[in-house]
């Protein structure tokens, strides 16, 4: 079982909110919209992806990587340093 | 008429080929995928709606902004300003 | 005549700051100060160049930029282009 | 002892290399240097300063976060969230 399952509600409503911004972005272009405009709602929408990524991270941490550090050795070690990739990752994009 | 108007088909490609990446997220939080991979298609999108974004701002410049500051004066101050602040967002979101 | 000449005291100040709060970082974990303060310090410094950043490219895009689309041509796309490119830069670091 | 301290030396190296860079900039303002060129060296001073921030973070997961989680209870959950909001903190700046 995935460590943010018991979330998982609250993940997909996030997501289906963020699906509704890209598709309220396609309407402004759509509609010529001023570029200023579209920019606001890029940010946001960017924003919102963040938060989303940030909620599964935390929870990842909580219990994948705790289970994995509490067993220690090379999986507890693995487990860190994916979830450090997937940090850099993010912080980077 | 916006100064992305001629580029319109490829900007509306783009976001549709963003939403289907958030659609693309539901599905795999809702088949409880691992959170690692989830967070990787989260930069992936994050990603590319700021390419999106620089996209835009590059045709604002070139175009709403350029002829903004030939008229000079206090409009061209406040067009420069105005883009100045969304690239704010963008750097901080 | 570089753009923000006229605000030169200024950016030297910030920059000076922001030496400072890098010696600062030096300092705590010569100290061996808890991770999280120094995480905390690095945002902040991070956030104090973004500014630098941001306060230098509206200039440049007040004057520079602003003086190559008033002449047009090749050489005010070419200047879009460039400035473009360090947002893009900026945006993704 | 703080769980960076084997790497101490490395980490200080990093600083002072940041440090340098960041007094590179203010030599460039004062010879009045081209404002794209040095946009293009606070890009690389920010991702200096993340490239510090990520190291760190890992060395503080692999030690204190995992030390707490082994530990379990309050403190492991409070260990968690705080790396969780140093994290969202990088993220965003």
């Amino acid at each position: 079982m995935a460590g943010y399952s018991h979330d998982k509600d609250d993940h997909l409503r996030r997501l289906r909110r963020i699906e509704g911004q890209v598709r309220g972005l396609q309407r402004m272009v759509d509609e010529d919209k001023y570029c200023i405009d579209i920019l606001t709602q890029v940010s946001a929408a960017n924003r919102a992806l963040q938060s989303f990524a940030l909620a599964l991270l935390e929870e990842h941490m909580a219990h994948c990587v705790a289970d994995a550090t509490a067993r220690g050795g090379a999986e507890a070690e693995a487990k860190v340093r994916e979830a450090a990739d997937a940090i850099a990752r993010l912080v980077r994009s």
